[in-house]
C-alpha cells in the first residue's frame, strides 16, 4: 500500500502532479506539502491550499524562514526587482535560490519518513527549464541517493514532467482530469491575478496552452 | 586563494574543525556558519558566537524555523525528554531528526555559494556516531555530487574528524592550538553548566580527553 507526498507549490505543475499522483497511488494515498518561504506572492499559499483542498488530499504547510535571511534574491526579497535575464555574475536569473529545490526535497523527505511514505513527487522539468541546475534529472538522481543514505530511509522521487514540454504537460493534465484544477494556480511572477500575460512565466504558459490547443482555464 | 565555510555548532568537533580549517586555510581564509534551528539549548549559539570572536572569524547565524514546525523530537521539543536509548520504532535515539545534516550542508553551500567559497568543514564522525545515518561518509559523498550538480558550483565537503576517536580529536586539539577554545564550547544534553557529567553527551567527552590524557579545560 504505497502513499505519496507530492511537494505542491500552487502551480500548474505541481497541480498537475498532484493529479498523476492521485491516478497512480490512489485516492487516499497522496498528501501536499508547501513551503511558506517567504515567496513574494503569498497568493501561491493560497493557491496550493485551494488545490489540495479541491483534490481533498491532506496539505502540510512548513515554514522556512532560512532563504529570506540570505537576502539578495528576487522571489523572496520584495526590494530587488525580478529580471529574467541572465544576471552576468552568475549566468542565472536573479530569481534563483541556489539549492533551494534541494532544500524543499529535504524537507520533503523528512516529512515523507516521519509520515512512513516513501514516495516523492515534484513537479520539476528539464525541458523548459530557465538555468536552474537543481531541476535537472542527474541532479535529483544524486539527491535521492543521499536523501536515502542520510535517513537510512528509502525515498523514491518521482518527477513525472521531467522531459515533457509544457504542451505536453497541459495535455497530460487534461487526460489526468486536472484542467479544472489549473483554473487555481498561479503562475505570473509579477503576481498578477488575471495573470499580466507579459512575463516569461505567463507567456511560457500561454505558448504551452496554445500549442496543445486548450483553453487556459486561469483565463476567462 | 581558497576559503572555507566552517559549520560551527559550538560544541567540541565543531571547534576543532575550526581550527583545522585555520591551520589548513590560512587565518582570514575562513568564515563560519551556525544554525539557529530552535534547539533547546540556547547555549550552543552562545559559545558558538565566543568561539568564533575569539577564533577572529566572520560568523554569520542562520534561522531555521522547519524542524520544529515538524515537532516530535527531542533535541528541539522540550515537551519531550531527552531518550538515550534507540526508540524501538526507528532504530534510533529520539534526538533523531530526520536529514538535518543534510540540511545543515546545504544551506551551508548556499551560502558558499553566495560569499563565493568552494570548501565546507564540518565536525562529522562516523567513529563514535550513534545511529545517525546522515553523518557517515558515504552520504556526505552523495550530498556533495548533489551540491555541486545542483547549484552548478563546485563545493568540496571537508570532513577532517570522520575516521577519529574521541580522543584523537582531543590530541588534534591539541596540536592545533584549539585546547583554550574548548573551554568555550558546549557538549551536554541536558544543557547543563559545567556539564553534568552523567548524560552519554558528558560520558564520551569526558572517556575522550581521559584517553588522550589531556585536562578538559572545560571542567575546572
Amino acid at each position: 500500500m504505497k502513499s505519496a507526498l507530492v511537494v505542491l507549490s500552487g502551480g500548474q505543475d505541481s497541480t498537475t502532479c498532484l493529479y498523476w499522483a492521485l491516478d497512480r497511488f490512489g485516492a487516499g494515498r497522496v498528501e501536499a506539502v508547501t513551503f511558506d518561504y517567504g515567496q513574494r506572492h503569498r497568493i501561491e499559499l493560497a493557491c496550493a491550499a485551494k488545490v489540495a483542498s479541491r483534490a481533498g488530499v491532506p496539505h502540510t504547510v512548513l515554514p522556512i524562514n532560512t532563504f529570506t535571511a540570505f537576502g539578495g534574491n528576487a522571489l523572496t526579497d520584495a526590494a530587488i526587482p525580478v529580471q529574467t535575464d541572465a544576471v552576468p555574475a552568475t549566468g542565472l536569473p536573479n530569481t534563483f535560490v541556489p539549492g533551494r529545490n534541494l532544500i524543499f526535497l529535504t524537507f520533503a523527505a523528512a516529512l515523507a519518513y516521519q509520515h512512513g511514505l516513501h514516495d516523492l513527487v515534484t513537479g520539476v522539468a528539464q525541458t523548459d527549464y530557465s538555468g536552474y541546475p537543481d531541476c535537472r534529472q542527474a541532479t535529483l538522481q544524486a539527491l535521492e541517493q543521499a536523501l536515502r543514505l542520510g535517513m537510512d530511509y528509502v525515498v523514491t522521487i518521482h518527477t513525472p514532467l521531467m522531459f515533457k514540454s509544457k504542451a505536453e504537460t497541459v495535455l497530460l493534465a487534461r487526460d489526468l482530469g486536472a484542467l479544472p484544477a489549473l483554473a487555481d494556480t498561479h503562475t505570473c511572477y509579477y503576481g498578477q491575478r488575471p495573470p499580466c500575460g507579459e512575463c516569461p512565466a505567463c507567456k511560457l504558459r500561454a505558448k504551452g496552452f496554445a500549442e496543445a490547443g486548450i483553453a487556459d482555464p486561469l483565463i476567462r
